[in-house]
């Protein structure tokens, strides 16, 4: 069996990030960046008043001294002359400070009257001014490559003058359901059948993952009908399916897509839950094959389904973040496995991060995995831990789960 | 001047959840349920196999036996008939386990030739068997209403059989920048202006939030277009201005505002960066007045307007969450303003948080803003602290910003 890194970096090989594409500056957070953004003006573009008050010589700006308002400048509206001795200028945040004042009075500490302000505090060379280029200038680079824009990177790709960003095309990730017990939400639902859980779940974690999920129609349990299901999935980035991956006489998946050229690269992890998964490449598409029980479905697709996608999405794919928390019971030895354990979080009175793990861990409980906020990490043959001891958690809803 | 917490409740007494509407499943995830989920049906339906493997009576599951293989019965094909003494029915993961068995023997432990299964194992009564009910009973309360919806509890209200879901409307959040300087970017810039980045950062922070960001035209400087600008935001939620609330003679905001009727509610709070904040109800609709510093605006927007947007969705509207981290800086003692140093983050050699600030936090600094993991809250007349002290932080991309 193959540990959960090996697969990893397995799958990593095989993908490519998507091409790049042109969206609005309106539609780019959360999306990934194709090329870096490079500032096409300064910021500010010249010096800048950082209050409202006047611009001085500070030469002139004595405490008590009197000096001329010799015009008024908002911002957008810069004064159109030079500044002489003895002259100020009215300003305001954003205002452009004039040629030959070098310094702010903010106005608390000045008192304008008949065209003559009076300043209560000395003036200094460049107090209260925001040079020219003090938050960035034109050509530098402001955002790399590969970069998630956050809403304050597209602020500032606005603020450096970009309507459009180029960023990874979404990958278009299939999703495939197979069984014959499986109906749709609110469709009838056959003798001992269940509704479909995965697919749904599954196309709300490739959106969060920057994915466009594709739900294909559940393919019943028969070779051919697999087969003919992934034709569907021959222009995706990524075909993910569920089920089937495991060694019953009915998990035909695996034989289905072989009939459409799969080549499989392995299907066996030494984890828990979820050991049955498969990775293979069909006609150039990247197959993922999660196994069909909810729970193991989405911890295999937050431990290779996530890196998978964000690898598509020009991203490096790392394992998803992992911090420390202080386990609040005691755990046994580990197996030979590395498990999962789902549980919830909360802070000590010390601020410390703890976590509980739940009881039974059945990998059908899709109610308890929806309650979990984490999983715990075991490692293969992890010893024993006491209650309070120190253990690794990766966040469910933070990456996307 | 207001505290932050005292400023926060003032702003939520005002604001009430929008109202439900119904929305695919598909379309769920991320949006705030207004009504519980209740399973309509019981997983798994009756009692199922977890393996792959043979039906049996424990009674007749001693190790060797041998038991007539009476029927196969893959998941979602139950068996037809009952089950008598000596025999046994080929399952499979998800299979409804036949009546008169009770236990399932798990085919790495079985042989099968001629019709006639040996046992190698004894099996025991309930044995790999998931009873009828296990994850959930239908009437049960699955998720409750005001739940950020995941993607596992997508799956799950999928499995619980519910094509729909009653969801809080996303409210309309209407953004508003003033200012005779702002240009949109790609539009020419006017002598001394800069390019419009609030309205843009801000419109992507509110989508996070779980708002419907509506980019009101710029308005000019002028009482009259800033009152006709917010006859635009009249069906909105909430109203989001940017700038213009200082005490300057070109701040025309609340004047303009008022000239629509805005019941000014207070405008300056303890803290630093973002001290001009105005709130207020104009005809109904709620606005926050955001400073038109940018990094003052996105902090304000954090702490004030991300809690507005959040009640608005039928969350609580809480505090962004804090979370403890050492600092690896020494601090200065506070004055008596709540500040918000922007800061990277990173991950000590003995696995805690550390945080360090940046050195200069003018307020205008974007670039910083964007490259800051982080803000470290230093309360009102903290003390100072010495490097490797703990401190509260907030990240700002997990917040939406």
């Amino acid at each position: 069996m193959l540990s959960i890194t090996d697969a990893r970096g397995r799958i990593l090989a095989l993908l490519r990030p998507t091409g790049a594409e042109i969206v609005p500056l309106g539609e780019a957070a959360g999306r990934v960046l194709a090329a870096p953004v490079i500032s096409r003006l300064t910021q500010p573009p010249r010096d800048v008043s950082a209050m409202d008050g006047y611009a001085v010589r500070a030469d002139d700006a004595a405490a008590g001294a009197r000096l001329r308002v010799v015009g008024i400048a908002p911002a957008g509206h810069p004064f159109g002359g030079a500044m002489g001795p003895g002259e100020a200028v009215r300003l305001f945040t954003g205002s452009v400070v004039p040629e030959g004042a070098d310094c702010i009075v903010i106005q608390e500490d000045a008192t304008e009257a008949d065209g003559i302000v009076t300043l209560r505090e000395r003036g200094l060379p460049g107090r209260h001014v925001r040079g020219a280029g003090l938050d960035f200038a034109v050509g530098d680079e402001l955002l790399p490559a590969g970069r998630v824009l956050t809403a304050r990177d597209v602020g500032l790709a606005a603020a450096a003058n970009h309507p459009w960003l180029s960023v990874h095309r979404r990958p278009t990730v299939a999703i495939l359901a197979t069984g014959d017990e499986i109906a749709m939400p609110g469709e009838p639902i056959p003798a001992g059948g269940i509704v479909s859980s995965n697919s749904h779940a599954l196309a709300a974690f490739v959106r969060a993952c920057g994915g466009v999920p594709v739900i294909l129609p559940v393919a019943r349990d028969d070779r051919e009908a697999i087969a003919a299901a992934a034709d569907a999935a021959a222009r995706a980035d990524l075909l993910l399916t569920t089920g089937g991956a495991s060694v019953g006489t009915y998990d035909l998946v695996q034989q289905g897509l072989s009939d459409r050229g799969l080549a499989l690269d392995f299907w066996k992890i030494a984890m828990r839950p979820g050991k049955p998964l498969m990775f293979g490449s069909m006609g150039g598409v990247p197959v993922l094959g999660l196994p069909g029980n909810p729970v193991s479905a989405m911890i295999c697709a937050l431990l290779f389904g996530r890196p998978a996608i964000e690898r598509l999405c020009g991203l490096a794919g790392d394992a998803p973040p992992r911090e420390p928390a202080r386990c609040t019971v005691a755990l046994a030895a580990n197996d030979h496995r590395a498990d999962h354990l789902r549980a919830v979080l909360a802070r000590g009175e010390d601020g410390m991060l703890e976590v509980t793990p739940f009881g039974p861990q059945d990998s059908s409980m899709l109610r308890r995995l929806a309650r979990a906020d984490a999983v715990v990490l075991r490692a293969p043959d992890a010893p024993a831990v006491a209650a309070g001891a120190m253990v690794e958690v990766i966040r469910l809803a933070a990456c996307g789960l």
